[in-house]
């Protein structure tokens, strides 16, 4: 032991006090004020009867949540991040192909954890921007033959929702790939069908639509994926991720595998029975109600969007920046004189579009009237051609 | 989209309502109300320039509870094992060698984790229920000349101190192997000390004597053991847990790697601004006194610790079970009864031990006299040979 004074110099932190911040960003979005208070839940522990039936409960409301009959459905310990690692770094073996998309900055995640695995990696192009052509992918299966087929199904980086989901699926499995969707913005606030669309496996993050804190993230998987998991020669190059060991605490046997996040569980639970109360359609018509008058806002202040009406994704809209406005300029006198969170580009659209989310709690009449408001006066301050009031007035039409 | 029926459909599933344990078992521990009251913070974006001065913040609070100057010096978005991963898949290369040790569960586990890796084990004998000895550390080093040795520093599955942490290092340096320690069950209740010590690098978890729910984990690295990282010549074979990235988040870049847990951020930096206002060896010596009080009433109640009193763990108490008692119902009666956690063994000493924990928030007079006095009631009425009076009587003396 040294001498007292040691302990007399640690940090002088303060209380909590982060500013109140209006989430309108690419996630997290608002988090509802019983979620909140679900995490601040005493703990019992992680191999507790009554956390086991707690598991139970969020299983079955992420079944519904994901559409799915899928046992192997479960929040992997960790962001959305995880559970996509869970995913790929599970399904793809040592020699596997997995074909990727290159439409997005999630292909590019996609295609880096496949190597990571073990994978050989080949990509069915598209520009950022744009969704997948059936065709162009059609192709790509018949050209690579790949053992995994991997797509975006909401684009956080460009905004862009793939349509025709089930033409997809059904091109891979007539080449006997598996098909991982990733959902991690669609899930709860854009219609996502997993088992009558064909996905094989889909993963998600908590803090987007679900508007719950990250932590503990939606995965599932259907019985032939998983039987691929578990027949895989080699193990996992995971432990923690390792889903055959997972089966061990998630599934009838509850052994120890690790310490989940108790209040992560609590806190998902709480958030999806909220998508279970308002009933999951009602949430998806919610999410393109209330975007679709943020867009109406946006395009009557004469911005424009940048993806096309046909595969516009609700939960995050991407909205070109004006000729000669700095894009960060904007995102910074948003947050600091608004307390508004939203977000320039990523990768090939740096630069070029703003990306403001629409997501869950955040999903509110109160809050796109606000973002609508408080991105036109902005931009008008910094000197763009636009027309704030015809924004709020379109906006407030739509609501109305 | 389907018909309305559908939605109503969506799991029943009533409000959370988990039974109000006392948590004296492996982990978690009791929460400390200011720390669950941290959980209900609204968020901010995990890029908000708040945000950036929390992580900073949480930074300098974890360098001090690890004792330690480690630029690197972060919590990691997941549980301790997540934390564990992170150190031995980024340290360890394929083709290196891990000397890992046998005397306990969680050595087992930085086998499978190095073997993932892609590295080579050997092992350091010791029986479950024993420390390593120094000389036995030295002939592996000797023998296998690993590039990276690994050790536990406070075993919670036996219950075991590891002594003599400095010899282990100096020998493990003199061999040029990195050490890696595991300090989950030692962080913030059982001294450790980083860099007087020489330990190269350290992973922990929140959920033990910090008293912080799971889902973000402090883990160290000095600078030549991150300088190993940053040269491996493959990437690490974890996308989520890549050290090289999560230095573009946490350095002085700020770059977008993934999203962080936020609300967990939060809850870890609440905390540690607990441990530095109650001073890290204060809470050394609270443990030691608290945990003291627990030992001297279980064995004045004619109950035998599993560890010796050299490197017996002050945060984990492995007792023996008496003779002819199920322990399984002894725990399972605790908890039905008296809403007390406890646990049985795990592996080697499955069957012979309870796991009795005094951790953080749950290191108070009133759990140590709740736990000794419900354990020698229940041991009593199931007929095990004890004196649940003389127990008591001790540790009220020893608390006084």
């Amino acid at each position: 032991m040294t001498t007292r004074e040691e302990s007399i110099d640690g940090p002088d932190v303060g209380e909590l006090t982060p500013p109140n911040r209006t989430l309108m960003g690419p996630g997290p979005s608002d988090v509802h004020p019983r979620v909140l208070r679900a995490m601040s839940t005493p703990l019992v522990g992680h191999l507790d009867p009554s956390f086991v039936e707690i598991m139970d409960e969020v299983q079955e409301l992420l079944r519904y949540t994901f559409r799915t009959d899928n046992r192997w459905t479960i929040p992997v310990s960790g962001t959305g991040s995880a559970a996509m690692e869970a995913a790929i770094g599970n399904v793809v073996e040592p020699g596997d192909t997995m074909l990727v998309p290159t439409n997005g900055y999630f292909g590019g995640r996609m295609a880096s954890m496949a190597r990571r695995a073990g994978g050989e990696v080949v990509e069915v192009d598209a520009p950022w921007g744009e969704p997948l052509a059936v065709d162009d992918v059609a192709d790509a299966l018949a050209e690579y033959d790949p053992d995994v087929f991997g797509f975006v199904h909401a684009e956080t980086s460009t905004g862009v929702r793939q349509p025709e989901v089930p033409a997809l699926t059904a091109a891979a499995h007539d080449h006997d790939a598996l098909v991982i969707a990733d959902a991690v913005t669609s899930i709860g606030g854009v219609e996502l069908r997993v088992d009558e669309w064909g996905v094989d496996v889909a993963y998600a993050g908590p803090q987007k639509c679900l508007s719950c804190p990250p932590g503990a993230s939606p995965l599932t998987l259907s019985d032939e994926a998983m039987d691929k998991v578990l027949a895989r020669a080699k193990e996992p190059r995971s432990w923690y991720l390792d889903l055959g060991l997972l089966e061990g605490y998630w599934g009838d046997e509850r052994a120890y595998h690790h310490t989940a996040p108790i209040t992560n569980v609590y806190a998902i639970r709480e958030a999806l029975r909220l998508v279970a109360e308002e009933g999951i359609e009602e949430r998806w018509a919610r999410h393109e109600r209330l975007a679709g008058a943020l867009k109406a806002g946006v395009e009557a202040m004469g911005l424009e969007m940048n993806a096309a009406d046909e595969y516009w994704l609700p939960s995050l809209n991407a909205v070109r920046v004006p000729e000669g406005i700095d894009d960060g300029e904007v995102c910074s006198t948003l947050l600091e004189r608004y307390d508004l969170e939203i977000a320039s580009g990523l990768g090939d659209l740096d630069g070029e579009i703003f990306r403001i989310g629409c997501m869950g709690h955040s999903a509110r009449p109160e809050n796109v009237i606000y973002a609508v408001t408080a991105l036109g006066d902005v931009l008008e301050q910094l000197g763009a051609d636009v027309d704030p009031g015809a924004g709020v007035t379109a906006t407030r039409r739509a609501l109305s």
